[in-house]
This record gives structure tokens, sequence and C-alpha cells, in this order.
């Protein structure tokens, strides 16, 4: 089969790479009103690759905003349903004179294709539909049920995402989400996200006196806002580097030893990491590698400060009102509401005599980890492993993906995040591309994982 | 004598308000500059009262902004010079609707002369020059040398001053200083200000990373700009309210135990005081009482913070950079750039891990306080025990009044402050309004002061 079906990638690929220009040439960006149209011809073309494809049930639904593509091919009985996420939104494309060929027209330049979306995520969408077209061609069937749910709109914050995801969670229902939408570690080294940090927000208010007081007329005999959040906040963590805020790691899991391995094999040196970021020193918890301490553990950061005179010069103001931006990064079983709920706690407790707090929170996400010996990572292992001939890197990555959380959320299921852009390849940035030797090696990797799926998953009767 | 000079005030003040409302109507408003020419008319207009009064050698002088009005009367042998400084300039008077009567346009209303500038300082001033005239006119002489300094650019920081007496050192040399712009304790309640604190000022800077760094990608490893600026100024404070910094207390001079009674002599209740700040407690260094810790301790307040994120929502950013605006109060000997010293040695001596810290300095004032057994202040009591029947209270003013700075620095001379206005005559507000009574009474005040000054400070040969 492997044969057959790596003909099948060899012949189709002038198609393909015609297909995918055509689909990089609609000027998709989300976030801009005038490309409303763009985006209903954007949301078109996938679902009619999708038909081509051989896929039943496609559908351009309505999101409250940009609209979704859905589609399922669901004949593998006994086998996992494996739901497919992706968007074929794009960000803008200013400043548009760095582009050295128009975003929307893609250009192929050693090996590479230049157009806004080629990797982030127009091509690595393109990738699953093909890979399940060439098994279905070459075989009549799917190894495994899949459902597609392509949205519009993960550039602006997918704000429609979660309630279209409600609302059709017996549709979406699955047994393991794939995404492709992250980057290999390097060019022939391929990685496996397999968590993700959550996410809580809040502002912190404090409040002392009814009105800014002079500090000529005043100061030394009354509470100063700034001199409160100032004192408030330095509680928070200790000397050593961790977080003081009481109970704050109690739902953390500990690294099992597979992943402490995992996290040593990766290659780091934290004084090129230090020196590239400008930084005189690093800091963090105690008894964790800089790897560990951004992606695995929790952390809690002022993001911002402000109160009182911020203007040129000087002014003799004692500040009646301070306030400060926190956000804290989830692992494990930490729930942001609870963790918040901690920290209003921990403030309260510090106060000082004279300033009221008060806390803001902002909308929040959990952490999630899909387990290193999950049948749908080690299958995705596998599958990277045939491909490009080495064991995938497993990492866990320190940001938060809102359509994750959603998903992992809602529908309760594991993620695997198998990425095939690069990390230079400029996502989000003038020229964006693709490198073509990883769009070959990314249909059969795909191919190959949906096979190994199958057999992954397969209930042990 | 006494009668006499009652007599003569008694038969010139319809004249003398007369004067006062003509004076009141020029609008010279130093911050605006369509009002120059109306700058050069309040000059010309002191200058022609003192010239009138019996002066000598009256000139209004350039100054580099608006022109200030010298005079002198120097036929005191063997008595002190006393250098006489007030201001003709006045603040705006937006917002003009709140005004009842125009604030160029003197009403009199219920004993209280309503005007831009009646108290503030035009009123004060007058005042001073209808004294020494009565003085002149019904004795022919005056006990003591005096000398006018009246400047127009108070109310806009007398940014030209200190080149102005440093330029003119000679001809304003002086034994003392005195100056009418405050006010009573109460209507019936005169008040001595012997001290005002010293100003340092400064910008702390705090700089990390190159840029801002994303907290789910770096959060955890890396050194936040916010957090080490908050973690160095929660060090700059016991947490019992005293400052932190070493060698800060070293150059004040305790309270003597005569000013710790005249502390204590001052009507003040803390409930109250809290209560009309709006405040839930007081705080401050421990041993002292409020009013000590107001007006004769040193202090350092943080007078604003910013750094990262300070819109709406969340940004998940750890800033590499933050600033706080800070101020100090001085007393006693306290030398402003020492002290800013001291305090960017505690800093870089506190500076976290990662952290860079710089400091951007802006102006200072030094300290100013007269003993209260100095023969200027005693003889300013005794005037007004005769004229109020009771004991002034001795006051020391929290605030820092640059040009008192300047005068004593560069002159190095004993400064007294005798104002004449009330609490509630709506200094730099609408309404601004004068208590005749008072213009009566202050008129009868000076008058004896001069006199009593001129026994107090003879040279005892």
């Amino acid at each position: 089969m492997h044969r057959e079906l790596d003909t099948w990638f060899i012949e189709h690929r002038p198609s393909h790479l015609d297909e995918l220009f055509a689909l990089l040439s609609i000027p998709t960006i989300s976030a801009l009103s005038e490309h409303k149209a763009d985006m209903q011809a954007g949301a078109a073309w996938i679902a009619q690759a999708l038909e081509t494809a051989g896929f039943e049930n496609v559908a351009v639904m309505p999101t409250g905003g940009h609209p979704a593509v859905y589609a399922d091919y669901l004949h593998a009985p006994d086998a996992p349903v494996v739901l497919i996420y992706g968007h074929y939104d794009v960000q803008p494309v200013d400043p548009l004179a760095l582009w050295e060929t128009g975003p929307f027209t893609p250009t192929l330049r050693d090996g590479k294709v230049y157009a806004r979306g080629a990797s982030d995520d127009k091509g690595q969408v393109y990738m699953h539909i093909k890979a399940l077209q060439a098994l279905l061609s070459t075989t009549g069937t799917l190894p495994v049920n899949v459902k597609f749910c392509i949205e519009g709109e993960e550039e602006i914050g997918s704000a429609h995402l979660d309630a279209f995801v409600e609302a059709h969670q017996a549709l979406l229902s699955a047994d393991v989400l794939v995404i492709s939408d992250t980057t290999l570690y390097g060019p022939d080294q391929p990685a496996i996200i397999y968590g993700l940090r959550g996410l809580c927000a809040a502002q912190i208010n404090v409040r002392t006196a009814r009105g800014d007081l002079h500090s000529g007329l005043f100061g030394g005999a009354v509470p100063n806002a700034a001199r409160a959040l100032v004192s408030l906040l330095s509680t928070l963590h200790h000397a050593e580097g961790g977080v003081a805020v009481k109970g704050f790691y109690d739902a953390v899991v500990p690294l099992s030893p597979q992943e402490k391995s995992a996290f040593a094999a990766l290659p780091h040196d934290d004084e090129t990491y230090r020196s590239n970021l400008g930084l005189t020193a690093l800091q963090g918890e105690p008894g964790f590698s800089t790897l560990e301490r951004i992606s695995a553990r929790p952390t809690l950061e002022i993001n911002g400060l402000y109160g009182g005179f911020q203007g040129e010069g000087t002014k003799t103001v004692i500040p009646c009102e301070a306030h400060a931006k926190i956000t804290c990064r989830l692992v494990s079983d930490q729930d942001p509401d609870q963790i918040l709920d901690l920290v209003f706690a921990h403030l309260q407790e510090h106060a000082p005599a004279g300033a009221t707090i008060t806390m803001d929170r902002y909308d929040s996400g959990r952490p999630f980890v899909t387990g290193l010996d999950s049948p749908a990572i080690r299958a995705a292992a596998a599958a990277y492993k045939d491909t490009y001939g080495v064991e995938p890197f497993y990492m866990r990555m320190g940001g938060s993906i809102p359509v994750v959380e959603t998903f992992g959320r809602i529908l309760n299921l594991p993620v695997v995040m198998m990425g095939f852009g690069l990390p230079d390849e400029n996502f989000h940035a003038p020229n964006e591309h693709f490198t073509l030797s990883n769009f070959d090696r990314g249909l059969r990797t795909l191919a190959n994982y949906y096979g190994r799926l199958a057999e992954a998953m397969a209930p042990s009767t």
C-alpha cells in the first residue's frame, strides 16, 4: 500500500500544487470586513475540495461570524472518530511593501511556496484533505472515521467557535482531535505538541483615598495606592522564584519520568537562549529546567502596571488608585477560576492597612495534556518516524491555544498537534512560505498516521 | 503711635479699597500669553504704588519672563534689612461660569472682596505697601530697611526667579525675608509658617529583555520588568512605615522640645482627618504624630507607576521595561542630591537578577526651617498677638515652595511666612475672595511687625 500511495502522491503533485495555489490566491483575511466575500469564497473552496475528495455531509455552516466548514466520512465501524481542526482564514498582510511577491499571488522559489496562509494554515489543512483522498482513492475506504471542522476566525480569536462547538456537540463528537497548525522542531526533526498551558487573567485594583492627595500636604501620614500595590504584588512570589500564593501548586501533577526524559532530550542551551533575548540573567522556579519552566510549570506574571502620574517629568501626587494586569499560565489540573480565587484570597490576606483590593476577571482557558502513552500520540510518533526517519520530539507549549482548550473542554477528547511548518516560515509576517519537501513528507506522514491510528485505537475486543 | 496709625488706616480705608479694586481689575494671568500686556500693566501698577508710598529706586525689571518689581527704602542705619517677596500674577480663572461675579470685576459682598488675586497674592502684597506707607506718613521714616521683590511668575513655577535672584544678589541681600502668601489657621487664629519641606524627584527605570516577551512562550524562565520594579520598590519602606533607604534619616535634626510642644498645641483629630480624606486607615512613621509626619518628617512617595500593558482587558506580555516616579520630601539638613544618591545606591543594591536599573533626576529644592527662637519669628508672634489677641500657631508646611528655597539658598537668610488669607478663600478656584477684617487687622499687624522687628533684631552694641 505504501508504494501505491506514493505513486498517487507523485502522479497528483502537479494538480495538488495548482489547487493549493488556487486556495492561497483567495485573500481570506478574517480581520478585515472588506474581505467578507473572500471569506465566503474560501469556505466554499474548502467545501468543494472536501466534496471532491469523497467526503460526505459537506456543509458551510454559519457561526455568527465567518462560516465554518464541516464534512465527514463515517464508514469505519469499530475504528475511532478523528476530528480534524484547521482554519482557512489568514492574518492581514501589512506591511505589503516587505513582500517579495504578492501575498495572494502564490509563487514557487527555492522549493518553497510563498503566500499568506501557505503554512498557517491553508497548506496544512489542504494536506489533510489530500492525504485522506489518497487513502480513499487507493483503497476505496478510510481506516478511521473522519470529521472536518475548518473555521474562518482563528486569526481573530475564534470568537464564535465556543458557541459553535457547544451547539454542535453531537455532530463534532470524536475520539481524538488532530490539529496541524504548528511547526516541526527543525527541517528534519518533527515534533509532537502534547500539552498546552491554560490561562487565567485579571486586573488587580488598589484604592486608598477618595482622590489623589498632594504629596507635600499629606505625604507621610496617608496610604499611597502605588505603594500598597507594590507591596502587595511583591508578596506573590518567593524570593527564589516560585509563586507564593497558598495552594497555587496543589493541582499540579508532577512530571513523569518519561516526560522528564523527553524534556532532557530536547536540544537547548541556556546561555544562547539568554543572550538571544538580550537578558542579563534567567530566572525561575528552583528545581526545573528552562524548558520545563516555560511549558510544564505554572506561572504568575505581571503583564502591566499603572497608577498615578505617568507623564513627562514629575508630579507631587499621592495616587489614590493603582492597577496591575496579571496572567497565570496553568498546567495539569489547575482550574482557572480556582486559581484566581486563590490569588484574590492571597491579595486580601496581604492587603496593607488603608488599601481596598478588588479584582476584575477576564477570559480564561484550561490547560491540556495528552499523555505520552496515549495511542493517538504513539501513532503520530510512529508515522513521523516512518517518513522523517527519526523519533519526533515531544514538546509541551507554554502558550495557550483557545481552540484546543475549547475542543478539549466541550468535547472532552485527547488532542494531537502534528505540525509541518518550520519555525522560520514567517507565520503572521511578510513572505510567509511553506517548504514543499515538508508538504510532500507531510502528506505521507498523515496518510500513514490515519492507518496507524486505526490500529492503535482499535477496540480490544 | 498706635492711635495715630489706626487713625491713618481708618481715614484711608475708602481710598485703599479703591486702589485695591483697581489692582484686582488688571487680569494678570501669567500662564496665558494674551495677557502679556496686562502683566506689564500689573507690574507698572505695583511700581507706581511703591513710588507713591515713598519707596526709592523703584524699577520694573526684566527677568526673561514677566517682569519683577523692585523698590527699597534704606534709611534705617543699624536696623535690619527686610526683603518682602510677593507676586502680582494670578491663576487662570476657568471655569468662568462658576464665578458669581467676574474674576476681574472686584465686588464687595458680606465683608469680603471677591476677585481673582484678592487673597493670592495681590491683596497681601498691597497690605505690605500700605502698612509701610502708613509708618512713613505718620513717622516720617521706617524702623527697618525695606526691599520689595514682587514677581510675575509665581503661578507658573517662578521659572526665571532663580536666575534673577542669582543675578541680583547684592541688590536683594537682606537680613530676613517676609512673605505673605499663606493663610491664617482660622478666622481668629493666626499662624506663622516657620518651615517647609524640601523636595527631590526622580524616575526609576527597570529594564530586563530587549523587547517585551510572550508570557506563554517565555513565562516562567525570564525576568519580568514589572515584577522586578515591584520587588525593588517594595524594599524602599519598612513594614512599619519608615523609609528603609540606608542613611536616609542621617541629616534629619530631631524636633526640639519647643517644636514638639508647638505641634501638640495644634488642634487636630486623626479620626476626622482620616474620614475627610475617605481613608480606611492612616499610616506613617512610628513615633510621630500625623501633623509631625506631614510637615516635620521626610518621606519617600511613589507618585506614579507604568509599564507593560495598560489598556482594556488583558494582554499576555512579559514587560521588558517598567517605570516609577518618586519624590522625597526633605527636612532639616537633607540634601536633595545626596538623598537621590542614597536612593539609587539602595536600588542598585536591591536590584533583582536580570534587571538593569537607571534613574532620571528632576528639579529639586532644599528644605528650610527658621528657628522658633529666631528674632524674626518672635517679632511676628508678638505682632499677631497685639492685633488678634492670641498667640499664633507655629506650623511647618509639608509642601515645598520653590521661591522660598531659592531665596533661602541664594541669599542665605531666615524666612518668616505671615499669611492673612483664610483656608476657605478659594485660592486658585472660582470666587476667590479676601476677608476685609483680615485686611484691616493685617495692615495693623504688619505695621506693628516692622517696629517689633527693628527692636528684636537691633545689634546688641
